[in-house]
């Protein structure tokens, strides 16, 4: 519910303007000593008020780390860490307590619980996904030591200048390569390299596409032009072509795997627009606050920390099954 | 690994050319009457030599049912079925036991396991989905009775006729619909409705690509665009569009889930292609066997099972939340 | 539900009287040529009518493999297979439809489900663990081939030949030694080595006690006695005692762990006793049928089958943290 | 690994003297407001330094509510919490930083995970138990409001003041009794009442027995002994004894649930004990520190609190099978 990975497990908590967000990282192997710096990093890739596109909430997201170390050494026992909620402006969103904003979890939420927090978004907020980044950053560092890195750009976005003016947002669409990955990881049924990547990735708000390699544009093409032709490269067993994106049977063959994640553009909008309140009545809504106009710019060290979680925790499986 | 769900789970087990294909329903709520024409109806839809589009292999694929039914009526214990493998003509993959199909997972399997069954793609073949399609019928036959329906339909193929005739195949996108979810289905986090759908659905073969609601389009929308106006229509909130394809949050707000997959072409072609064997070395293929032109007209039914399957489950999850 | 284990996963099916009993297990390595005599010697050790404390129902116990093998070599895929129910007399339960055995589980499933399979104890049945077996022998094989093996034995018995003669049952005790398992395995909080044993012997038909080393002994002595003193034995830190029964923190230390299994009597007995049908009307009941007078002797290699799972299982999770 | 549960899932977290000691609830059904002083006097009970029986080590134990709750009520989103470590004085542990202490889990700790937090056992101290006690406490209200008690009590225990003078330690036998529990809970297989049950009261520190209703003295009856008669009580089926506490074919029967837990003497004696340290060289050890005299008078909270969270969670996810 709250969990993801097998092996290697994070399960997050946290509202947006509670009292903390925070993951407890399940399933980490000993004795590595955490690059602190390198995960502030992470964090600062994520943060807020960094750019034109951002939006304007500044919080220190200093991580308190509360156990699983010694002396910065992972033991083997469960990592939890949190980051207090401190620059919280519940004032922002008092307006909003009884209305449904166009395309957010809002009305979801409350008909799934009866009840929501609806101080920021709560749980829905796009803050609860800074521990995706901390348990990320952990796996990469990991993955780094064996030559396995991961890097997600921006291939597509909208015109965000243009769309603050008028007080709109765009999408846009992100690609990410995982490079150095070995052949021969993913489940072949249900437990897919390209499934469980699927999975990631739709965890993240406003994603609404995910395709692997040439993806949507396979549909398009014959056999003969999809099909990646398999060849000996100085006694190693590769493809000419990389059309299949990494992954053939859903398990990994050595290439790079490559993915993009489409994104719709972020539905909280200075513009005003027509909507309801819990009573049913109609009424315009303005959303003010502090909002991004794209999420693409903070969203990309979160695609590269969920594909490192899940290669990481691919790479584990693979050690149980010998 | 092999299993699929958290309450309503299937476990499946076979290889294309072993001794059986079947499954394991554990979950099933009990005192079901089972509809045994539907499900045979829903594996003829699945069922090869049908049409112009598919291959030649003919099973009766007959069930047989092993356990959890007492006169057709669940028991609430595990259901276990399987179907015989009996129109099996290893002797066509002979000479493909030491090569490498190009796009195939004989590649990845070997590089997995180290070890791999050659006759007529084993694990990785599309002859193991079959269990997905009885299990989705009993999903289904389920969530008629909850006014739930799930409707799949091919909104782009290509062209079949000619690519038969050049011993080639083509790719094709699917499009579902569910229709009469409830409103509040779905996890926030890591369990996503949107999220266990794309999991679902990548693990079908030859599938590269998932979007929902208006999925890649989005990423190219502004805010104001993209957003579904919450109306009131006859006391009833709901939305004037569905740009969101049912999900906002992660979770159902009660418009129908649409969600569209992309199938690559099958890899499997008659054209001779380049590819290398075991031992690294080049050879030349060309892939007889009775293969089909394109996955797409049986594929509809296995993205209608899984859809199902997904559906059903978060149904009965969510009444564990009361 | 009706799966075990974490990497090592065995999913059971089947009723007493239905059509077959079998099981799936997922995440076996691959590459393991399967001893079958080995597989079968343990089954005839769990067959009924082998001696005067067993019941007489003669099932032949043929396993048919259906998935997962080729040339009897694991390939790393679900390994499917059953056992069909050839020697069935429903005809001996038919009297006990309506009626609640005293001490069984009829009254429970219908309480659970709503619907029970009356025949012959449906999936309440103790032929229900024969997958258990198979499981186990494969796990035990690998094993040894690891130098770690298990042995159960009875250490007390009722006096049995006294007992059928008065149409009645015995309980007993065994106790069970994994020797050879490396120190490590285990985990520290919810998945503890001793309570992962402890619920695989909970899952087996009357099974009603369980220590692990002096077990409820231990309550009665003072720490002074209790602790294993800690020695260094040829270079190799062991302990002088083993009160504690290989397990400290719930973690494996490298010496035998032994446990005991306590069993109450079968509750089948062909005494007469007083007892309720469905309808809560009172009527005397004398169970015929073909019925054990105690479980031991057919149950030690169910306790030797699910130490190795879980053994096995830890085993191969200790890998994955590395 | 360190999860407890399905449904209503308990994470924890947490070393001795680390930083801080907490948990995670992830599955609480929304709406429900928590009752913090009961949870807090559940917090007492399990706290040290309140009888001659307990160590000296004096900590706050005050919770800090870090999300899922808005105003004290429910979100139905994960309920993390945190205590954290105050009172801690490493310096007692110095000094067994690098000796093995007998029957404790320094030895294994450090086979399992190559490192191990020594200061106050660090992840196997007694203090990470904490956690338990609150979502225990937590699914108790919500159990109470649905008219189920759990309740436990010291049946036995060895001269703890007598002990105490010769710095030693003695062992016990708690009780626990759940009343009100439906009739229908557990699964038929694997993952019976009684299993689960013996699994979560093996999770706890220094428990080597679990016994069921009669438990080991079952195995010393007959059946005709044994069996628990069905009666027509008042028009509910019931039976005349509870020799299987309350549980038939791992299936909950509507009689309490009555089972049994011995805890060896603690291992934390102050007389002088041999032992070895991590070069293997023998060394004499006094182990001072602030410890308990028997782990039971602390352990009732815990032995109810996991009950209570087993029975809560086996009622949810009876809920789902409908």
């Amino acid at each position: 519910m709250n969990t993801i990975g097998h092996i290697f497990r994070l399960t997050t908590f946290g509202e947006s303007h509670g009292t903390a967000i925070g993951g407890v990282i399940d399933g980490c192997p000993s004795q590595f000593k955490l690059d602190f710096d390198f995960i502030d990093s992470e964090l600062r890739r994520r943060k807020t008020a960094q750019s034109t596109t951002s939006s304007q909430r500044s919080e220190p997201d200093k991580i308190e780390w509360l156990s699983g170390l010694l002396d910065g050494v992972t033991l083997g026992t469960p990592i939890a860490f949190m980051v207090r909620n401190e620059d919280c402006k519940p004032e922002d969103y008092e307006a909003l307590k009884d209305v449904y904003r166009p395309s957010h979890a809002d009305f979801t939420y409350e008909q799934k619980y009866g009840i929501r927090d609806w101080r920021g978004g709560g749980r829905a907020s796009a803050r609860t996904t800074l521990p995706i980044v901390v348990a990320g950053a952990i796996a990469k560092q990991i993955l780094i030591e064996k030559d396995i890195f991961v890097r997600a750009e921006t291939v597509f976005m909208g015109d965000a200048e243009q769309a603050r003016k008028e007080g709109d947002t765009v999408g846009g669409i992100a690609e990410c390569r995982i490079m150095g990955v070995p052949a021969g990881l993913g489940e072949p049924m249900f437990g897919k390299f390209s499934a469980e990547l699927a999975h990631a990735m739709f965890s993240l708000p406003a994603v609404k596409g995910f395709e692997i390699g040439d993806g949507f544009a396979l549909a398009q093409m014959k056999g003969s032009e999809a099909n990646d032709t398999n060849i000996n490269k100085d006694g190693r067993i590769t493809t000419l072509t990389n059309h299949s994106g990494g992954i053939q049977g859903g398990i990994t063959n050595g290439n790079d795997v490559v993915f993009r994640v489409a994104f719709k553009p972020i539905p909280s909008i200075a513009k005003s627009q027509q909507t309801v309140n819990r009573a049913g009545e109609p009424c315009e809504i303005s959303i003010g606050g502090r909002h991004d106009v794209c999420a693409l710019p903070r969203a990309l060290v979160l695609v590269e920390a969920l594909a490192a979680m899940v290669t990481f925790d691919q790479l584990l499986r693979s050690q149980s099954m010998v």
